[in-house]
């Protein structure tokens, strides 16, 4: 029940051309059911600060198997998730990470996007999974 | 397209300059595309902690390409990207780093300042641009 | 002078390709000249911990422009550069990483590969920077 | 009883000439008494994974008041240190690093150099000392 290195790429790739068609420039991450990472592609000219956020959004995605921004909202001051970030090695909350699922609707990874505004980030994540 | 280290120290010798000027007493850091050390000064008797913070000043506005006062006015409760500084191993995301262009408009590194109140920082980074 | 994700995407197809031809599972990472990640595939099955054991190869071969196997002969018990693996978060001193060179010689990034023995890293690697 | 900022960028400055000289790319960085960073200086062209290194054996020489490769003697297996590289958030205990002393025989700060061979790094670590 894990996602293969052969939908990652396939999901990175339709985030790529999503991206390329909204004018950004993307890092595309992508991490299994164990929340492990299996494939990653930064953009030409990306921001290089957004390689480990890509890669905290799939974490944080898979971790709590909901979208980043879903997460973020408990997480502000005096919400029931206060400062959750300081977990795990550092979360990532706002917008551009989602979990995939299978057909059944079992958690099979992480897709996680950063690069752009949260808007833009979720838009090409988005992409991604739906190319599966 | 990366920045020499004669031009990093001549940057940071400016910024010394407008650190006296002004009666502060400031850590200056610059890095390079990479958002690798070049150079570094801790002037005597500045703060010991703004040591990591001039270095993740300059990282932080390499990684995202803008200064960093920037970041902190997204990065608040309630905004698009609160908490991001727990990314990156640690950034910082308030006035005192600036991305360093060339000629061109190429970005060929980054200058971190830290030492005294955030605008005296700018001003102290912008000092070190500016002798480029 | 930085490998562009174009590049590293094909040295990774070529890697992926001489693994399955060698029946190994590989995890396979490029960084660029900064050593900042570009692009890393981990095929199905592959060991989870050589996620980052690819990547701390690739970081090392550019951190130091050689083959990481150069360093490890160097890190021995009683030769110059024992325990040198503890600088920089981590290093990885035995063969799979290798610098990567344009046509002009220039260092523009670096190719780390891990999950079978030493011997079939370094030859899925330097498959990975022939196909460039 | 702190070395100065002056003084550190007299070192690195004679450092940098003696590096020149030997025809090597170096690495140079000052620490004070309290082994916090003072200055630093990354040759063009130097090794990126020296200035992590250069900084280690800098912090090395003072936290133990001796050469760096002195307690390599004493780190390798079977010796009285083995292994104490695990500390303090790593250490580097091959040649490169040395203590600065004022002309009371006050140690008042260390020097780090790495990018050569270590016989090449202590020889360039020396002539910034000498300088003082």
């Amino acid at each position: 029940m894990n996602i293969t290195l052969e939908q990652a790429e396939k999901a990175i790739a339709a985030s790529k051309a999503k991206a390329t068609e909204i004018d950004t420039k993307m890092n595309i991450c992508v991490v299994d059911a164990g929340a492990n990472l299996v494939a990653f592609a930064r953009m030409d000219g990306a921001w290089l600060g957004s390689v480990d956020i890509s890669f905290k959004k799939a974490k944080t995605a898979r971790y709590f198997d909901m979208p980043t921004g879903e997460i973020g909202k408990l997480s502000q001051p005096g919400e029931a998730l206060y400062n959750i970030e300081h977990s795990n090695g550092g979360l990532i909350s706002f917008p551009g990470g989602l979990p995939i699922k299978n057909k059944e609707g079992d958690i099979i990874g992480a897709i996680g996007v950063s690069g752009s505004t949260v808007e833009n980030d979720h838009t090409v994540a988005n992409a991604g999974i739906e190319a599966l």
